[in-house]
């Protein structure tokens, strides 16, 4: 063996390869996966450094964090899939704090087996998701389990960013505030319900995927003191609003008339024994601001490709009981309460 | 039903409870979970914050961001948990870039009928080591998997740390550059291995799971140009110089006597059939510093717990190949390669 061949390191194949064990020993089979797939689909100045952590510097002392694990199952969903919604959800949630994001590190968990080219797909998506965004994916970590011990892949996602200086979200919600919506909810779950196994149906429902900073930015220049932001994910719209209900010991009251429901996916919610408030979402931000904003605020987020259905759908209320009531329809009252069971396992 | 009874919130057994499915569905019982055994062990302002990322200042602009997947198995060994290895494992990669560490956030992934009093254990340990170092866990994310679909608990930790600013390491490795380390190696990868099922056998080991942050602050107020840190985990020290070795174009000459390993730990070694070069560390650094500072940088190590038994254990030198060679005990030669296959899996 020449000493040339000794150093050599060829390429992995990624068309017929599958992750192995040794892709998370710390050897050289772990070194051309990171180099040969992540680091030349991520490529940016601070992977470059090719260290285990990220070295920056921030202009802006008021910083936000947040980490987010993707378990999602299938991994490949209408609009989406497990690397888009690792980035979008995490910007999500620095979004959330009326920051900006800068930098994000995916920590990954690979099952042995897991076709690499499947892999690929996902990691690709993931840094257009990160490009179209301005963010770079600056640190990462790899382990591999052996089959049966994980699910194909899951990401671990955190996310850095600075709050601008204008920005003052009160983080409180009182009686009167109003409650408005980015758009249709419940797209997500229906969408990635269509494809699970078991339940297969038609529909041409599309996960809401989607990065909210720039329309985040956008109603923060409008009304710098919004008093509370947070992306509907898992629980949906019902859980959003009963944490807030017990974090702001409030209660809410809203218009079932007024939220804005595909009729797709009512459909697939009667179908499938669901209620749409409680189905997850990926691209909706539910926001709570005074009255005397509402009409601004919602004039603005309608004026942003994210927002063009966005409704006020009901108040804050007093109600030593912190319930979430909602009028029906139909004229009636009903309490959406905690949900209390697993309606959509795995659904991000 | 009365409205009490209603809205109540049961406590969680985690004496008798596992984990569901629903532990991880974004509703009563993900909160129930995330109140009653989260927030309350790693209780701080940030987490007091209940918001999906924390918020917070920092006065210094030279950050630095790193993330580690925790994937070990079994989740109990002698000297640690996956819960101070978590902790440990991501302070350590701040460390390394000269940094104080600052915050950390964690996400867990969580198997359906994992006994929720293991995960309290682990979660109490995370908490301990967390507040030993002076660090707080601010922000956080739990998923839930079905059985046969993960194993135990995975934990994916990132830091946040602050470069001070005198410090300045060049992150450059020069021909003649001193290597020390800062005590035995292989402790962790034999003590892991001495609990697999397949492989149990009698000793004494105990991982050397530990957070160098202290350690390094003293050497870089000692000699704050040191060229470059680095924490030998997986791939063992082996690993780390042939990363370093390319990295900066350099090869490696190490002193095979002047090596720390634990009789005990090569005892394991030979029966095993593992090269304690090979195995992983968590408690350990390898540093590269220019020739001048070795001595007083050895010094400043030793007067340090975490240092007693350090050692200058070679040194880099020119070589177009990027080799790292050993002068053996019997007087010969030989290169220490990468790792090709996977001799520790889930070692960390």
């Amino acid at each position: 063996m020449t000493i040339e061949t000794f150093k050599a390191k060829p390429k992995i194949s990624i068309k017929h390869g599958v992750v192995e064990m040794n892709h998370g020993a710390g050897g050289k089979a772990m070194h051309q996966l990171i180099e040969q797939l992540f680091l030349s689909a991520f490529d940016n100045e601070w992977l470059a450094q090719r260290n285990d952590q990220a070295c920056f510097t921030v202009s802006n002392p008021r910083l936000v964090m947040t980490t987010d694990g993707h378990v999602i199952s299938p991994l490949f969903f209408p609009g989406g899939d497990i690397g888009s919604l690792a980035v979008h959800g995490t910007l999500n949630d620095i979004a959330m704090a009326g920051a900006t994001p800068l930098y994000l590190s995916a920590g990954f968990i690979l099952e042995e087996g897991f076709p690499l080219r499947d892999l690929q797909k996902i990691v690709a998506s993931m840094a257009t998701a990160a490009r179209d965004a301005n963010v770079c994916i600056i640190t990462g970590d790899t382990k591999v389990v052996e089959k049966g011990k994980g699910d194909g892949v899951f990401i671990t996602t955190t996310g850095l960013g600075v709050i601008p200086e204008n920005v003052r979200i009160t983080h409180t919600i009182l009686p009167g505030d109003k409650i408005i919506v980015n758009g249709f909810i419940g797209d997500h779950g229906i969408a990635v319900m269509s494809q699970r196994q078991n339940l297969q149906f038609n529909t041409h429902i599309v996960s809401d995927c989607a990065s909210l900073h720039e329309l985040t930015a956008m109603m923060l220049e409008t009304v710098p003191t919004l008093h509370s932001l947070r992306d509907p994910t898992r629980g949906g719209l019902a859980g959003t609003l009963n944490e807030w209900a017990e974090q702001h010991q409030v209660g809410f009251c809203l218009n079932e008339n007024a939220i804005p429901i595909r009729d797709a996916v009512r459909g697939a919610c009667e179908l499938l024994g669901l209620d749409p408030l409680y189905v997850a979402n990926e691209g909706k931000l539910v926001v709570a601001c005074a009255p005397a904003d509402a009409d601004t605020l919602l004039a603005s987020m309608k004026a942003h490709p994210l927002g063009t259905n966005a409704a006020i759908i009901g108040e804050a209320i007093a109600d030593p009981h912190h319930f979430v009531q909602m009028k029906t329809s139909f004229g009636g009252k009903r309490i959406v309460d905690w949900l209390a069971g697993d309606q959509l396992p795995r659904i991000c």
